[in-house]
């Protein structure tokens, strides 16, 4: 089965090179404990969505996955619940200087943040531009509006000072990215 | 490594022998396609947790897990959003005829869902007594005041008929579960 383009190399290096390039998603779970540990909000990533084909039964207590492969995400990686409110979103890093090429996040998963918008839920993704050492959070509804009104394959970094929120990087949440959802006044 | 115990020979069966016992879990995705596509209700199931420890990498575009394991859920199967509001639950079966064993259940998947009751989320539990041909759902704050009321291990049939609410069968949708929390007058 081939891996659907695009997406093998982010899976495969999160799980087998945990802090080669992998530092938002590191600071991500750090921060979402943080949250779950002070009761502040209830946020987890979800599994790496895959696809078994050959278990096997060592014995009773030990089954070991001997083939199995990886399959293309239908959601996004992160989501929960804060203050009584839906959470979604996905998180990228790039190496670009200028812009985040949209490649990097599959069209399904917009619509599927397009969906959870519509149903009441704030959805967003969080970019961070490794080279800039910028991190930005864009609602949904600011990449959907880019999408809308522009044909370019990526997002300037442009875009992301003007519609987009930076967030600070800190100890103790590393990236406490619930404070933009408060500033932006969408919780109660 | 050895598979936790109590939940081995479900996550395999749920893979392996897709319709054999897994009737629930069918139903509940085929429910959830249907909530998806009539823009009801964004629910999606949680792919199944398990750590990477060898990927072989044929080509470019080919990635196959060689080895991995299971591991514990550290949350429920399904969540989502429902008419603004963030929904929670796990599902399981029971061959039973008289109760549920409190065993299907981890720890932490109760502690979870109590923790999103407590931020303002809807938690419950799906329930199908396979010999009986009945469905339940329970709501979180039953299922507690259950565990902290009782010491049985088991939570017999009555309870689910006296505080659960049963779920019909249909065609399609063939589980309507978000009925349930509209006849609890939950959501807005």
């Amino acid at each position: 089965m081939n891996y659907p383009s695009g997406i093998k190399k982010d899976t495969v290096n999160l799980r087998t090179y945990s802090n080669r390039g992998m530092d938002l998603e590191a600071d991500i779970n750090d921060t979402n404990e943080y949250y779950l540990y002070n009761d502040i909000a209830v946020i987890h990533k979800k599994p790496t969505p895959i696809t078994i084909n050959k278990v096997d039964y060592k014995s009773r207590h030990d089954a070991v996955i001997k083939e199995a492969h990886f399959i293309t995400p239908s959601t996004t990686d992160y989501n929960g619940i804060y203050k009584g409110r839906y959470i979604d979103f996905e998180a990228k890093e790039t190496k670009s200087t200028t812009s985040f090429p949209l490649k990097n996040i599959h069209k399904h998963q917009i619509e599927h943040l397009k969906k959870i918008f519509n149903h009441g839920g704030i959805g967003f993704i969080i970019v961070r531009f490794t080279k800039l050492n910028k991190t930005y959070l864009l609602f949904i509804e600011d990449l959907l509006c880019f999408l809308e009104c522009q044909k370019r394959a990526s997002i300037p970094v442009s875009y992301f000072e003007e519609k987009g929120y930076i967030i600070k990087e800190g100890l103790n949440p590393r990236i406490d990215y619930l404070k933009i959802i408060d500033k932006k006044g969408v919780v109660l």
